[in-house]
């Protein structure tokens, strides 16, 4: 019988110049992939690569975290732009950190794109193809992090991309799997029990209770933890402890290297 | 009896968004390395893909060309940064311009640091051998063009650094080999003949006139084409027609990949 | 017996650092109202204070032209932001570009939205009005240039906004009013000789052909010329030309300042 | 008798996007004047709008904060720029301050340069005349915030400008009444009972102590309160509660408005 196994991964590395973000070093020890800003929406090279530094000290898989060109909207903001711009954007982030990370001898193991791109391309598959055009002209191994069960996962999956299939702890599903909108009731668990709970069966039963108390299959490889504060900090933890708990081994779902 | 060979180099790639710059495509008849700019004073990820390909085309080989994070200075307003951060800078640069040389086939050649970097490091050692440090982090067979007898070159060949020395067609030089500072009397040389005389005598005596007539033996391996405007572009053909009329061979200094 | 009489506006002043766009001096001697970039999608404040006095020399009335947080974009790009947000970055840019022309002697006439502001407020009123709460704030005699026949119009004018309604002479209409979408075919007039019947025919009667024929009315205070070539500046002279060889008077339409 | 009186002033609204920075409220609580961010190295409109609020609420005076536009350096790297270039920019942001605080139903009352751009008027006095000129095209009555006894005073009041003299509580001071430089022992003061101390003899005697024991005189309008961390707010509040205690009246010393 084949062990549970689930990822755990945080953005980190958000920083820029005077102003800091986020407690890294608290997130690098719960979490197996750390996804680092890559200058676009956050991050500077110097910070860049104190990140990838401390990633490497935690153990921790390092990966890229691509956003739209906009630090004030901290990549956040719906942007309609050309699909080839995007591409070319994504694979300047990835070749920016990828180098940094080279310095302190650690090689990227997956892509997640960030805010408004990872949304765009759950929704968009011509976009989510050239996120993935973009990884593949970098390196072909390098699994991209996608909205389990969205547009992406099925366009990548079928355009041969390596994808890990990321869920939710503290966001409430409809019935057809997809996110229920933020601003819409409901749609955030504030309830530390619950998204508990909620992590516990994705990594161990592969299921998530939709609004409407069905009971639907997702599968699932990565989970995302936040630290915005230290409420989140905290469960974050819960979280971490409850999986181990439970039997689940936490450990980087992407691209492994040989050291 | 071994040909006469120079480089013949020039900044390309510094158009961004919306703001073109430049006559890339004339350029690139001329030049036997193309310095492509990274993002921080011009160039936008698509923008720097299409100079990338369009080098290719010409057979010109490309080296990136980091500047200072000044978008609206043009990587020309002097900066106090700490030799730090400028490393990491170039390093992020390096590997978001090669990431997209990769996606085009291309292969770096060199490192060119633009505009008020490069002339901090013409008489700022340990800042020479920050930018250093970050290409060797980088591919410690890049060599990186600087002054021909600056600090820079003499910092970097003690490191072990490989360096191509750059000398100037259209700037008067001082009795001691350093440059006329530019806004003194006669710094810039205006009169196209002399231009074309000092190219001469560079490429093939690797000599030059000071500006009080003393003749300097100054060795350089590459030569700065400007195509600014219309009569820069003819000045430029003229350069390279003189060259090759004399017998000299117009050929990339930087490293040779195989391909 | 009442003069015919029309507004011709420009958008100027947007070059940034060492990129130059646009031919302001040869604009100038045409238009009635200069749109003066902010620098939020263009513009730097010394290129701003010589387009500023560049207008005041050549009698053109002066307006803020603000456009979204997006240099790169050069503020085309369309973009999800807060109602609030829009409206605070509209103030922040009036103020600026009123300072710089208050040391020029020059008070602003009007304020022309730019690019994908422009357009997204002809198709959203809570958006119109935030950037017309802005306006307000600042100075609410000032009138605001918005696409005739827009949602916007109707906005603000149920608001008792003062505004300008722009006609287009380059781009095909549909017989609702609207404009043909670019890319559709036909969307842009590329025949000079119907771009300047279009320009007599709103100027003169207030009306406009639409793609199938229908002939609309549409009350026009400013018509919008273009100057990015020779060609589009060749065809703004000739329209300017048409235009008084018609009797109409070309004159800002704008907030009239004492001087 | 004239009672005692000294501004107290502190730099806020330095928060940009996502990323805050700064406890604004809390010093809102004890200073006299704000010194608002104004978009160049740190503040986004609708955060710079936020804290003229905060301040008109608090009681607080408001003042620009204008600095370099360098975003990532957060205005505190030396930049070697045209004087009339920084001229220009002060304007820009003055205008865009004054009229997001318009909207707010507030006046500015003083003018406080940032960071590396205050350093450097500190010891070059047509940089320092520069920002004068464009404070002065601005509204020829607000106070300029200087350190005191440096060029810039001497400059500006020569040259007829209002000007603020700025002592600190935390810096030593060179026997000629300059700042012990930043990085040479001993230039910051870390010892909080040397730190009121020194606010007090500036505040009550307008006399320092120097580094090498001499008593200076150094004539003082304002001095300057940090609230980096908890740390710093601390002695922020005990140095405005000893200068209470002493019978020092705690104003804004900037322009006053009608209200």
């Amino acid at each position: 019988m084949e062990a549970m196994t689930i990822d755990l991964n945080s953005d980190l590395g958000e920083s820029f110049g005077r102003w800091q973000l986020g407690d890294d070093g608290a997130l690098l020890r719960l979490v197996s992939s750390a996804n680092v800003a890559c200058g676009f929406h956050a991050g500077d090279p110097q910070g860049i690569r104190r990140t990838v530094r401390a990633a490497r000290e935690a153990g921790a898989a390092v990966g890229a975290h691509p956003g739209y060109f906009d630090l004030r909207g901290f990549g956040r903001v719906p942007m309609q732009l050309p699909d080839a711009i995007v591409r070319d954007d994504v694979l300047y982030q990835l070749g920016a950190l990828a180098a940094l990370a080279h310095a302190e001898g650690v090689r990227l193991a997956h892509v997640k794109p960030h805010g408004a791109l990872y949304n765009a391309m759950a929704t968009h598959e011509e976009l989510a193809l050239a996120v993935a055009e973009a990884v593949g002209a970098f390196d072909r191994r390098l699994p991209i992090m996608v909205l389990a069960g969205s547009a992406a996962e099925r366009a990548l999956l079928a355009a041969g991309t390596h994808v890990l299939r990321e869920g939710f702890l503290d966001r409430a599903y409809l019935p057809d799997g997809t996110l229920a909108p933020r601003g819409t009731p409901g749609a955030v668990l504030d309830d530390p029990d619950r998204v508990v709970e909620q992590a516990l069966r994705l990594a161990t039963e592969h299921r998530v209770l939709a609004v409407d108390g069905t009971e639907l299959t997702l599968e699932v490889d990565t989970l995302c933890l936040h630290g915005d504060n230290a409420a989140a900090l905290e469960l974050a933890r819960r979280v971490r402890d409850a999986l181990e708990g439970a039997g689940v081994r936490i450990a980087s779902a992407g691209l492994l290297h040989d050291t």
